[in-house]
């Protein structure tokens, strides 16, 4: 089954991408196979999400931020490399969670976004390695952003 | 000498490698030659940290903690690798530490697990680009995580 | 035109290399043609900052040492590899910024710096994939520190 078609049947819609908000490469392919992608953050035309994991925010509601946020990175995938098909397998994945002094379950946060990636994906492409760190506060305010390098097809 | 034999002759001794606890990939290799580890904290069977540098911590035990992320890396990397003759140099090392706002020696710090990587690899194959950096809380409030990148023989 | 004739034609001086600091590889060549570099902040030997965006620093000012920390970047590849032709194009920049809980614009922080390697170096070698994130305290208490990878020509 192709990926969107996985996305699809788990019930997951991709979101338009997000646009591009300053200086960089959303993607950047490098030693032709693999590729880095930027910081993003889990808003949408929809929603905007703003304060950190201990105060405003549930560990629930940041999990569904961080899932926010996989949806717009493989939306970015397909917008600018053309298509899902592209990816090989995600090699490293890192998970910043804008946190309050005593909230320190950055991990599981950041399950809900590697989870997603094993469901749609597979767990050899799908299961990258993965840091998961507390932060003071992010760009926006924004409770989760998550950057990802993976190897192309 | 083999890798695990410097070690035993610098007084060091590997855990037992801790187990995965969330959804990630411990070790992930790429293009062959590569090997991306996800975050380590410092805990083992024997001992939990719990608190920041600057509050719970001086930066002796901060550099404790550092030693034993290191270990606990080492101890990864044999168990899913198989062995630490596999290392052919480290690459970079992300040294993330909890801080509280007036600390600021993250290096010295982190220093402690370079110096254990130089002492058993020797210099080019043991000292990595390295950054350190403070955050305000890491998972289950341990006061140190590291990342790894290296290149396999 | 050279790269160094780039940089003074845009009126900027590349600084003396400051010195390594600690336990790690400036530059870490690895795979032959990447190479990644450890976190670097704004100090010149001209210049020591102090603090953080929001409480000790203006968004302005942390642009500017968003740039120092570039320009001591590019003294460092200097240094270490010779000369700044030896850069095929910028990957990925992770860029970290000392902030109070309120400040929240890391990208615009980020900016400078990815605005001076564009100027430099062209859209395509010189605009890298790139992550801003807040933390709430930095080495010698730096307001910026940024890490880069690049792959060699």
């Amino acid at each position: 089954m192709r990926i969107e078609e996985r996305i699809n049947t788990l019930g997951l819609v991709l979101p338009d991408a997000p646009a591009r908000a300053g200086v960089y490469a959303p993607v950047k392919v490098f030693c032709e196979k693999l590729a880095y992608m930027s910081g993003v953050g889990p808003n949408t035309a929809g929603h905007t999400f703003a304060g950190c994991l201990g105060r405003e925010y549930t560990m629930e509601e940041g999990r569904q931020a961080a899932e926010r946020c996989m949806l717009n990175l493989l939306a970015i995938i397909k917008r600018d490399l053309g298509s899902l098909e592209k990816v090989a397998r995600f090699v490293k994945m890192t998970v910043f969670v804008a946190s309050d002094n005593a909230f320190n379950q950055q991990p599981q946060v950041a399950n809900a976004a590697t989870e997603m990636l094993v469901n749609i994906f597979g767990e050899d492409a799908g299961c990258p390695s993965r840091s998961a760190v507390g932060v003071n506060v992010l760009p926006g305010n924004i409770p989760v952003e998550i950057e990802l390098l993976f190897e192309l097809n």
